[in-house]
Order: C-alpha cells, then sequence, then structure tokens
C-alpha cells in the first residue's frame, strides 16, 4: 500500500509544524481541528454550514454507523460521504473507544470485542478485520485501527496487557487492508507510563501506518499528566506521518498539543457545551443562561465573525436557550466551533509566517 | 391613524387576488404563508435560512413572549425584530387563542382574561388594552386584537356571547392605539353560524381595522365546515385590505381559501409535521421513518430545490430521524417550509400571469 500524502510544509524547532494531508476527498490542511458526528451528523450542523465555518475534516464513528444504519445501508448511500451529506474528508474512529465505555462490552479477548448493540441488545463480535473492513466499505478517508482501550485507573498489568494486544490487534489490521484509498493509522496505548507508551509507538510505527493517533488521554487524569505523556509520546512517532491526538480538548490544550508537533484534533466540547449554554469567547467562558445577558444587545463575541454573533445578540440567544428552543442549541454550536476552527486557521496562518504561538494565542484569547 | 397600504394588484372573478402590503420593515406579497415562530424562533430553522427558503414574514406571540423574556426585555433588545434577529416584517398573535387553550385560564369576563402563567404560575391579567400596548412596544409590524375563542362544541349563546365580547374588545384595542407603525387586525369570531359570522364580521368592519383575521377554524370540525364558514364570512371583509385566515392549513387549504381570496396564512403543520418525520412533497405524504427509505438515495422531492433536497438522500435524512440527531428534525423542518413557501409563490406566479389555479395546482401536485 502506498501511504497517504503527508506534507510537513514548515516544522519549528520545538516540534509544531505546519502540514498537508492529501485524502481522496480532498487536502487538509493542519493542524486541524475535526467537528465530531458520531452518528452522522454534527449535532444541530448542517453540513453547508460546517463549510461556512471552515471545517475540512469531520469525523465519525465505524461502530456506532455500523450498528444503525448498518454497513450495507452506509454503502447503498454511497459511503459514509453519502450519508453525512459532506464531500470531503472524513475520518472515522474505529469504535474502540465507544465499545469500552459504553457499558456495550460483554467480553474481550485476544480475538476480538463481544458486546451487546446500544440500539437493540443483539450481541455481536467486533474484531480487528471487522473494524478495517467496515471502515473500508463505508469508504473513509481514514481509518483508526481496533485497540483495547482501559480505564484511566487500570493496574500496570492491566494497562500492559492492552499495549500488547493493541499492537497484536494493529498487525491484524494492517494485514486485513484492501482498500488503498482508506488511509489506516495506528492507535498509540500504554496508559500513563511514559515508557508503555514508547513501546506502544515503537510497536506501532515498525507496521508503517498512514499515521498515528495518541489514545487514552484525556479520560479524568489532571491536565499535567496528560500533557506529560502526550510529550513524552510524540518524539516516537515519525515527523514524516500526521499524528492524531484523540478527544483533545480545550483552545488551550489546542496550543499546547500543536506546540508539541500534534496535527490533528476532534473533541465533542464545542458541540456539547454549545448544547449546555456554554460558550467560548476571547474573554473566556460565557454562561448564556445567566441573568445579566437577559438585555444585552452584544453578540455572544464583539470579535467574532460566525453567523450566531452577525445576527443574534446575548439577550436573544439566552431566549432561545432558556426557552429550550433548539435553535439556542444550534446556534451556540454554531459559534463554539466557528471558535474552534478559527483558532485553528490562526494557528495555522502563525506557523505559516513565524508569529506562532503569539497570533494563536491572541486568537484564543483568555483561553490560551 | 393612516392605515397600512394595502394594494390589490390583479383579482379573480371569483374572489382570488394578488396583493401587496406595505409595512415599517418591508413589503409583503400577497397570498403568503407566515412562518410560526410562537416563541421567538422557526423551530430549529435560523432567520437566514428563513430568508433562503423565501419567507417574507414572519409569525410570532405576544402573549408568549410578554411572559419570557418579557416586554422589558424583548424592548431592550430591539423589539420583536432584534429578539427575532429578522429585519423584516412580523405579525404577532395576541395569545388569546393560546390563553384560552393552554389550560393557563383562570377566569373571562369582560374586562379581559385571568391567567396563570404557563412559565412561572403566577396570576396576570391580559386585557384588550395589554395586548395593543404589548405588540406596540414590541415594535410588530401587524397586531393582533384579543378575543374571545370558544371551543368547537361551544353552545349557541356561548358562540353569541364570545361574538359580543370580541367586538367589545376589538373597540378597546382601537381605543387603545397608540402607535401608528403597527398595524392591527380584527378577528372575525362567531363559530359555524354564517349569520354569527357576517354579525361579527360587520361589527369589526365598521371599527376601521387595518385587516381583518378570520379565527375559531380549523379547530377541529370536519373540512367542509371549515370551508362552508370561511366561504361564508369572506365576502363581509372588505376586499381593500388583507384577509386573515388564522392557524391554516394543508397545501389543499391553501389553494381553497386563496380561491375564496383570502391573503394570509400560518400554520405549525410544516415544522411541526417535519420533526415528527412527515415530509411534504409533490407525491404526497412521505413518512420518512419507513424502511422503505433505508437505501434510498434520491432526494425526499426530486422535483425540490430546497437546501435539504439539494443535499440529502432519503436514507441519510431517515437516518438521522431514527437517530434522533436534532438535524433530522431541522432538515426535514425546512423542506417542509420550503414546500409551504415555494407553493405560495407559485400561487401568486400563478395569480400574475392567469394561470390561477391550474399552475398553483401543479406545484401542489398530490396534495392539491
Amino acid at each position: 500500500m502506498t501511504r497517504m500524502p503527508f506534507d510537513v510544509l514548515r516544522a519549528l524547532p520545538d516540534g509544531a509544524r505546519r502540514g498537508r494531508l492529501q485524502t481522496t476527498h480532498g487536502p487538509v490542511d493542519t493542524p486541524a481541528f475535526m467537528p465530531v458526528a458520531t452518528h452522522g451528523a454534527v449535532k444541530g450542523v448542517a453540513p453547508w454550514l460546517l463549510e461556512e465555518l471552515g471545517a475540512t475534516i469531520v469525523l465519525s464513528n465505524a461502530y456506532h454507523l455500523a450498528q444503525r444504519p448498518g454497513v450495507d445501508v452506509v454503502q447503498a448511500l454511497g459511503g459514509v460521504h453519502g450519508l453525512l451529506a459532506w464531500p470531503g474528508p472524513i475520518l472515522t474512529d474505529s469504535g474502540g473507544f465507544q465499545l469500552f465505555s459504553l457499558a456495550a462490552l460483554v467480553r474481550v479477548d485476544d480475538d476480538g470485542v463481544e458486546y451487546r448493540s446500544h440500539v437493540d441488545g443483539r450481541r455481536g463480535r467486533f474484531r480487528p478485520e471487522d473494524a478495517v473492513m467496515v471502515q473500508e466499505t463505508m469508504g473513509v478517508d481514514i481509518a483508526m485501527c481496533l485497540d483495547e482501550c482501559v480505564p484511566a485507573d487500570a493496574t500496570a498489568a492491566r494497562v500492559e496487557g492492552a499495549v500488547q494486544r493493541t499492537t497484536a490487534w494493529a498487525q491484524r489490521c494492517v494485514a486485513a487492508r484492501r482498500r488503498p484509498a482508506t488511509a489506516l493509522f495506528g492507535i498509540v496505548q500504554g496508559g500513563f507510563d511514559p515508557a508503555l507508551r514508547a513501546r506502544s509507538a515503537a510497536e506501532l510505527v515498525a507496521l508503517g501506518f498512514d499515521g498515528h493517533a495518541v489514545g487514552g488521554l484525556c479520560v479524568g487524569e489532571p491536565p499535567e499528566e496528560t500533557r506529560a505523556i502526550a510529550a513524552a509520546t510524540v518524539g516516537h512517532l515519525p515527523a514524516t506521518r500526521p499524528r492524531y491526538l484523540m478527544g483533545v480538548g480545550t483552545p488551550r490544550d489546542l496550543l499546547t498539543f500543536v506546540s508539541m508537533g500534534y496535527d490533528l484534533f476532534d473533541c465533542v466540547l464545542p458541540t456539547r457545551n454549545g448544547r449546555n449554554g456554554m460558550l467560548f469567547t476571547r474573554e473566556g467562558k460565557l454562561t448564556i443562561r445567566n441573568a445579566r445577558h437577559a438585555g444585552d444587545t452584544r453578540p455572544v463575541d464583539e470579535t467574532c465573525a460566525c453567523p450566531t454573533c452577525r445576527r443574534f445578540s446575548r439577550g436573544a440567544l439566552r431566549h432561545l436557550m432558556m426557552t429550550g428552543e433548539m435553535l439556542g442549541a444550534q446556534l451556540a454550536s454554531l459559534h463554539n466551533l466557528y471558535f474552534y476552527l478559527h483558532l485553528m486557521r490562526e494557528i495555522r496562518a502563525a506557523l505559516d509566517e513565524g508569529t506562532f504561538p503569539e497570533r494563536a494565542e491572541r486568537a484564543a484569547g483568555a483561553w490560551a
């Protein structure tokens, strides 16, 4: 298999880099943030708005889509691009993390995962080969290996076992590949032990993946620990391949991990917080339900050019949230996604022009 | 008070007419359908999409907005136009219908309505003067009088009492007017008795309203009865003023009542049915949750140019509805609103070019 093209356009001495991925469905300028469409939609945000906000790649979830509507249906609808009505690049997580966290897990052994479907309660097996087959059949641009995820408080033996199994599964994923147009990333595990992380990374890198992800972080540990492990791991991942830090994070996290040399990020924070009325602004967190916003005619963020801020006052948005109008959740999600995607644009521009991190920090404001 | 300008541009011998209203916030070509934004938002549809769909006037509800966020807050936010982030014409219902149907009603007497707020349980009084004051203070383009609504099965005496009280309240509404930029419509009551309807209409017309509405229809009666009363009433409403048939209806209803000479319509069907997965198409009703749509790559309506049909397959939309993604409700509402607004455009074009009802019936398809 030829590897998905990835060019590092500029690299700073401390690790941060500007890059470009070439997927079958178009380029992705990195560092990039991927809005999350777990079940086939970024919650409340139509794809034409994702384009307007500046998203270039969207993340979905192979396990969830395989459960519903099912791989055959996705294929009939023109693959995951047809289902999402998103013609650009799509990365899917295999669903390992979901299987291990949805309480859907029945049993895990060397062969794979036995689960009870969260949709219809039926038992099923999901093996590394299934993860690759499902993602390739759905036509995703970047597929993820099936990995074993362990809780943040797992014993050392358990974490080491997960690393071993994740490597074994990664080998089977590589062997199961059939479709050159679908790139495949391995996922580094190893808990909070730098030596285990290094071992996991080395074993995966030897398998020749198109890119490498770091999983099992941001699962409740203190931020210093996340940073320490991310920093200890990044050097074991080849600079010539994209690095994806899974499930990260806050705007500050994005700056931190871009500085280390990570290229891809995804997180539900912008949409989930939006639905809950928490808005990202350059001045920090804005809780729109707060009574002080009731008669405020200013936009959520006076420096923001998103569709919500161009048209709605804080007072109007607060009213929509207070009355439970779904438009409120939509508008807040739009704004937060714009904040993230705009920050990534500023990060890329700063890297391009040699003003990283200053220019990016200005865009993050109080979040830097 | 000078009356809101209304020009009849063309009238057919059987009653149908093309007209144009001139409101403070712009013109409204009639016949027109008003999307419903009861609490300050058309459910799930951002105002920039309403513009794209071709809406020219939006309906909201004075009672609901007065309860939440409150008249003072609406005023602080730039009036109802600021709250809705909709710069075009806005008509508000006074809320009579809601007060009488929300089980919020405590007592009604000649003075007005005593209610228990559906928001905070507090008792309040809403008098005809309050209805006018609230709507004028919020800066609406077209305000409605407070009327007494009675159930479909009310006794003749009760219906007659409501007509009498509605006229008395209408007089007080007229006397309470202060703001020339807010037009005021009277609401004809009279149940299913043509003589009472005629009396109600005559009494209101004598008060010199900017336009006249017919209320108390489509409350569960058979469609023939709706048509009979609407037909018996329309001739008592001056042709020089706009006629608004409240809460109507299906696409077929729109054709029927335009033919009679009604000019304005509002209905929750497009958005409510959309949220429930029922879509309006030229081929009739489409229940998107039906299993047969699962792998269907065709748009909801192959002749439709709405944002949903331009981008989403039936299968993708079905998946979003089945997984409860709010985007599904949004996309279905969009499509249905487009169907209604497109039908009204075709109705106006047919009236302009002298091909009414044929051209309009083609647009309605199986709904004609």
